[in-house]
């Protein structure tokens, strides 16, 4: 691992899936020990583990840990069982796409091998989330080469090594900018309601050693007002065929304000977050989450009693708004259906 | 008080001053003596009276109370004891100019005002108190003239009984709007770090039964996409001469999503938050506060240790993006320099 890339969130270990309880962070880092694709589901739904990468890889190991299971108590109908599994995996979290997609990718594995699944099935989750992890530093490479060297950069949510197999896609891209040189600082949002951006982002980046600014949500376009950064770089849980973006609530926001500031916005996501077969953001799912989320903070009650809160968790950003598109095969600019049909056809 | 108003947090009590301690609500309604000038400028610095027009009236009474003291003590030289008590509480707080308006009111009677001051400058404090509520009441029906009947508006921020003298700005208009049938609905921003939405105006809303949703600062851009709101209504801390609004970090980035959404802008506050000595929003000082209010939250930590936080309390909303803006002298549509000096003017 290089200097500023020194944290994993989700591992295999031995015979079962080990992940770092995100709930627990910044003050304790407390890890889960999974043995079951159920259970897999529930830390995926209660955001043990969140991002859509790191969860689709999560996905994955569970997949593999389901068949394994399936076809030792159920040698003769294993198939059967582990489809069943994979759908309460496949429903635990609705907007992100890479869990989907990995799953998908082990199914089809699941549907042609011979004999005991484990071990092939297993090495494809390997094999995925190794894949990630060079996606990542290629799309460090691909993202940091279009900044020009500027003072700070913005970002938004986690999508650095907690949100991904490692290294991080729009945290990745950051990374590469600050060991390059290419940029000194970090402003980072505080990601409300579940706090990405200070107990995640920030615990990395005071890892990893790179200086950064917390702000919270509302203060970002003052920023940009300012002239501070150059960039909002962003990851994404799904990009429709046309381009357009799903991401962590507050992101369109981010891309509305950019674009009136003449600040740059880039998207970082491995080909597996494109669906295709989603023509456009409107048919994107958008999870809403608890009102809770919303009206507690650290267990304690913070909005008055009787109020309700509306809570969607990711919103949409049109293609329209998006200046760069990164993925680990190449990079889009002002990215649209024609030529994301041609990345993903490459 | 109508049915939708029923709320006040700052009082004269036999010969003392009584806020409403903001920091404890909405969980608790406790109440602050204050009886004399330092006390209530560690209150405004604190924030157990917060908003322009009631830390306004809030130091009217304070001077009222210094005033009394130093003509008791110092029956020859009260004058120049006076100054200095109220040079305490114009630093107070930086960005409102309220403050410093009330403030130059009561010296300005003070400067003239013969034999014992006290009962002169009491009944001035009073008399910029009601003031304040007549004004807001006047703002609520020119600002609700306004709204076109829809499903509901946003505001951001607190600017309702607990920011002002009685009734609210913004939230005052809001409650106009409500009792006239006009909105069914309100969606209030949480407004971090401070939590003035989700801590005090959601308190506000459930004391006066009008219906409200909370959202997170970051989900605004995506209410407005979805059409749910036709107007954003918020107060002001200061508005300089050519339009320019400063208000709560956040509202700036509410402003350039309205404006991309098609949804209106409207500033509601009383020409004492008019600075006409400010030319430009350029010239406005903007308040920085303590990290802590973003690492931490309800006293536990929130952030990464040793991650930084930049904290602007406010930020500046340009006059281009303001489709109204509502005083009690009346209404400016499209605000400019020539239209503000007119109306203070007249």
């Amino acid at each position: 691992m290089s200097q500023h890339d020194s944290i994993r969130a989700v591992e295999w270990k031995d015979n079962h899936l080990v992940l770092l309880d995100q709930r627990k962070l910044p003050h304790n880092e407390q890890y889960v020990q999974l043995y079951s694709a159920e259970d897999t589901a529930e830390a995926i739904r209660n955001m043990v583990v969140r991002g859509a990468p790191a969860i689709g890889i999560a996905a994955a190991y569970a997949a593999a840990m389901a068949a394994r299971k399936c076809y030792k108590q159920y040698p003769q109908d294993w198939r059967k069982r582990l489809s069943a599994e994979i759908d309460i995996l496949q429903n635990s979290r609705p907007t992100a796409v890479n869990l989907m997609w990995a799953l998908k990718r082990m199914c089809d594995l699941a549907d042609t091998v011979e004999g005991d699944p484990e071990e092939p099935l297993l090495a494809l989750a390997q094999q995925i989330h190794q894949d990630d992890i060079n996606a990542n530093y290629r799309m460090g490479e691909l993202g940091s080469a279009l900044i020009q060297p500027s003072h700070a950069v913005l970002t938004h949510c986690n999508t650095g090594s907690l949100a991904t197999g490692g290294y991080g896609t729009a945290l990745g891209v950051i990374r590469s900018a600050y060991s390059n040189g290419q940029i000194e600082h970090v402003y980072a949002d505080e990601t409300r309601p579940w706090w990405q951006g200070s107990r995640l982002t920030a615990w990395e980046l005071v890892k990893d050693k790179i200086p950064a600014h917390l702000l919270c949500d509302g203060a970002a376009a003052h920023l940009m007002k300012q002239g501070k950064v150059s960039w909002v770089i962003v990851g994404s849980d799904r990009i429709a065929a046309n381009g357009d973006v799903a991401n962590k609530i507050g992101t369109y926001s981010l891309a509305v304000n950019a674009r009136y500031h003449g600040v740059k916005f880039m998207v970082v996501a491995p080909t597996s977050t494109i669906d295709l077969a989603t023509l456009s953001g409107d048919a994107i799912p958008i999870e809403e989450r608890s009102q809770e989320e919303v009206l507690n903070v650290a267990n304690q009650r913070i909005a008055a009693y009787h109020t309700q809160a509306w809570n969607p968790a990711f919103d949409v950003t049109p293609a329209a708004l998006v200046d760069a598109l990164v993925t680990e095969k190449g990079v889009i600019l002002n990215p649209d259906a024609a030529k994301i049909a041609a990345l993903m056809a490459a």
